[in-house]
């Protein structure tokens, strides 16, 4: 047993190996890429992915899970071991029922879907994209009867994002959030509108560059295992545990883009390099679902980031990098800046008090497509509907709307809960870190974080993806994704800033 | 047959996939890798050279040539079709020669090596680095080993980078030039020497870089194919005909060191651009060999970047941007320093009439590694000797002496005697341009290039790898590599210069 699981680690290593490539590959393509390179690229990474493909799915892994299955019974359920054999075999069973025709279809519209939806978005015209998300929405009806019988369609797209969670948990947990949200906005609707113009004048690149590297190297960002580069959409990638990489952008007068964004990245990245080194070269070296993913960027991003300590230990130095800029905006006035409410079209540009209700709309909008009882002719209405009832704003162009996300024409339905899930998380987590270390608030206001960065590597990064995403959150808050913690967060917050 | 030639062809476009992936993860390794990330690294590099070894010297690709080798006879020997079956079949059988195994395990060591390598010349410790070295050359013992019976050692190894040239010839070749080298080289040590302080004074790098851009620029070469960033060690590299790019580094107080390496890389550069798309995606997608690979970098580093018609256009520039340290010397006084003869230490910075040494004296340290009448430990002493012998000059660290060249941490034995045959390749080219292109030295003074490079677009550059080297040049000039056009060129252009 003990050869075959070698050999069963020896394919798993070649595997991950692979994927780290691909991995640099698309960082590359993102970051350094000269235009003429986009072909050969394509080339490339088509090349990567089915030697991939083939080495995961081949009959040896099959035949050596069929073994090592019953064998991982026998280990500690919480050994590498076991839980290696458990998440490949739920990977392999779930790769294996797909059938290789499927894929390619789904690979090939995909390739042209995407390219339409950046047509249709610069020319405003849905019509244009409307056929192929019809087909994309076929596609992925196709792809969740592979796994029938299923509770919901939605199912199996879910947990290829979240590794056993199903359609009904998720309903549920909105289903609580969403009017509580929804009451909270019309509260601070009522009051005052903040003053933030001071964040949309210029700042240059560089102290914003520098700035952002002091925030992420005080929360323990090793840059001995990575890097930071410019890219157009910000994103977290790694080549190895050792090497893990982020990437920011600029927006001269938009200096809270970067700079949360670099903390939102520099969370993700602290997850990945705190996977421990056992996990190295098999595919638990990773997080474990997005959103427990999302948990590490939001929580450094927004409960670390946005809060009232943080800038009390930082404002000063941000003061002194933007003198002509800040000089004269007390540390009061800037916090509220940065946490000004206000309802907007944008999902990627919305403050904490909105963000979920883009997302939910997203979910609720995915899950009738997938049940049928919305056909894609009609969504434009339904989002605007919905973000009237929501947001209580609607977008005067789909550009602006229902085409503003690249996801649904790379096929990526089932991936938007977890950026919501990833904010309850956070929260979640957050209030067992205060239980755990009384005076958190007081060390961040000293600029410390080691003590919070190592109850997360304990807790969660060291982990990686051995533990699947409901049962890591039960084991370390005493219960599954539930959405009161960040209702309590949400609500104590703007209640002291908005005078609730 | 052509069913037969399309799956061959398949499996060759796999393959270079794979080396284009393998090349980018070398370039990332060199241009961005956190220290981190080499243990990963080796690992990946290891993983995907296997695949490539495996899917190269396959049984099915064994099968196909068996048809297509008397099928490519019947074709025209000029064709790409031809060509590619023939030079495929040449690497398969050399290749199917070599373990799998010892194909891993060279990989995977010499990343190692390679950063072993980085600290040991930052921190002048050859003790560091010797356990490496002698590694990598047991390993290339081990590689020779696969193909006996050879009539010397370092023939496989050579044979690598210039295709049929055997160890016999270069010593012969070598054995011509080398005393007509040092008679000269002790000609010019008795004449006065020249004054090159403005060189070594401070140049802001800003200005180099912008300087460099502007030279390769007009010398052709195409940025939205390629890009250059900096690295220790200047190297061109691609990921596709339409993604080439070359590295170059600064040192302050020799502006001189990166101007030219500029040159030289974006000489490289411009032979790979211009290979003709027909062979995309085919090992021929590459230069033929190392020599004529060189013949092009030294062409535009030295022939056109070290001429007095190519500074008579672009000296007036350069001290537009360096007018504190440029603005008192005369453009005879700057050609001549840049033309500076002087027995120095390092091999890259060298000037025309010693450099070729500094490769001879590599040349016969591996020729000695490799007989085993030499042994690592005593490397630093055998370099230190020859280079009294040699060049009359004694390094006083191994960091500027036995360690400060990459190629043996990477395992390139067999490579440097490259760089010589290069220069030799590059005079007898430029011979035949010169007669080809009568007013070229006054396009040059105008700074038009573009018939320069059209030439060498169609002699050499669109060929690819198509035609082994020592044909190619006999094609091109009329002559296998000889060593006279490079004599009476370096005669020529030093008894006007120092009044011989």
């Amino acid at each position: 047993m003990s050869q075959k699981l070698e050999q069963f680690k020896k394919i798993m290593a070649e595997v991950t190996d692979l994927g780290r490539a691909e991995a640099l590959l698309g960082w590359d393509q993102q970051v350094n890429m000269p235009r003429g390179g986009a072909e050969d690229r394509g080339n490339i990474l088509e090349t990567i992915a089915g030697l991939m493909h083939d080495k995961f799915t081949s009959s040896e892994v099959g035949e050596l899970l069929q073994d090592l299955k019953p064998y991982a019974e026998s280990l500690d359920p919480r050994s590498d071991d076991a839980c290696l054999i458990k998440r490949v075999a739920h990977d392999y069973e779930k790769q294996v029922k797909v059938s290789t025709q499927w894929v390619a279809e789904f690979a090939k519209e995909t390739t042209t879907s995407q390219s339409v939806w950046e047509e249709a978005k610069a020319n405003n015209d849905f019509e244009l994209f409307r056929p192929h998300l019809e087909k994309v929405v076929e596609l992925r009806r196709q792809y969740a009867d592979f796994f029938k019988p299923w509770d919901h369609v939605y199912d199996p797209l879910l947990d290829d994002f979240e590794p056993g969670l199903k359609t009904k948990e998720v309903k549920d947990i909105f289903g609580k959030l969403r009017p509580q949200q929804v009451e909270l906005l019309k509260a601070i609707a009522g009051k005052p509108v903040i003053d933030d113009s001071f964040l949309h004048i210029p700042y240059d690149e560089k102290g914003q560059w520098d700035f952002g590297v002091d925030v992420i190297t005080r929360f323990g960002y090793d840059w001995n295992r990575g890097r930071q580069d410019k890219a157009v959409h910000p994103f977290t990638t790694g080549f190895g545990i050792d090497d893990i990489r982020i990437t920011t952008r600029f927006d001269p007068e938009r200096a809270a883009s970067a700079l949360f964004s670099t903390m939102h990245e520099g969370g993700h990245a602290l997850y990945e390099q705190g996977i421990n080194h056992t996990l190295a070269r098999t595919p638990l070296a990773t997080g474990t679902s997005m959103a427990v993913h999302e948990s590490q960027s939001r929580m450094w991003e927004n409960l670390v980031g946005r809060s009232k300590p943080f800038w009390k230990f930082f404002y000063p130095k941000l003061v002194k990098l933007f003198p002509s800029q800040l000089g004269n905006v007390s540390l009061d006035a800037f916090y509220k800046g940065i946490n000004k409410v206000e309802p907007s079209l944008i999902r990627v540009e919305a403050d904490e008090a909105t963000y979920n209700l883009h997302v939910m709309l997203r979910l609720e909008l995915e899950i009738a497509l997938m049940e049928g009882s919305l056909v894609v002719k009609d969504l434009p209405e339904a989002w605007n509907a919905r973000m009237k009832d929501y947001l209580g704003v609607v977008p005067a162009k789909d550009s602006e709307g229902v085409l503003q996300d690249v996801h649904w024409s790379t096929g990526s339905i089932g991936y938007f809960p977890t950026y919501a899930l990833g904010n309850l998380v956070s929260s979640q987590l957050w209030e067992k870190i205060n239980q755990d270390i009384p005076n958190l608030e007081a060390q961040i206001e000293q600029g410390k974080f080691d003590e919070l960065l190592s109850w997360l590597r304990v807790k969660i990064h060291q982990h990686g993806a051995k533990f699947e995403p409901q049962a890591l959150v039960k084991e370390v808050t005493g219960s599954t994704i539930t959405p009161e913690p960040y209702i309590r967060y949400l609500k104590t917050k703007y209640s002291e800033i908005y005078n609730l």
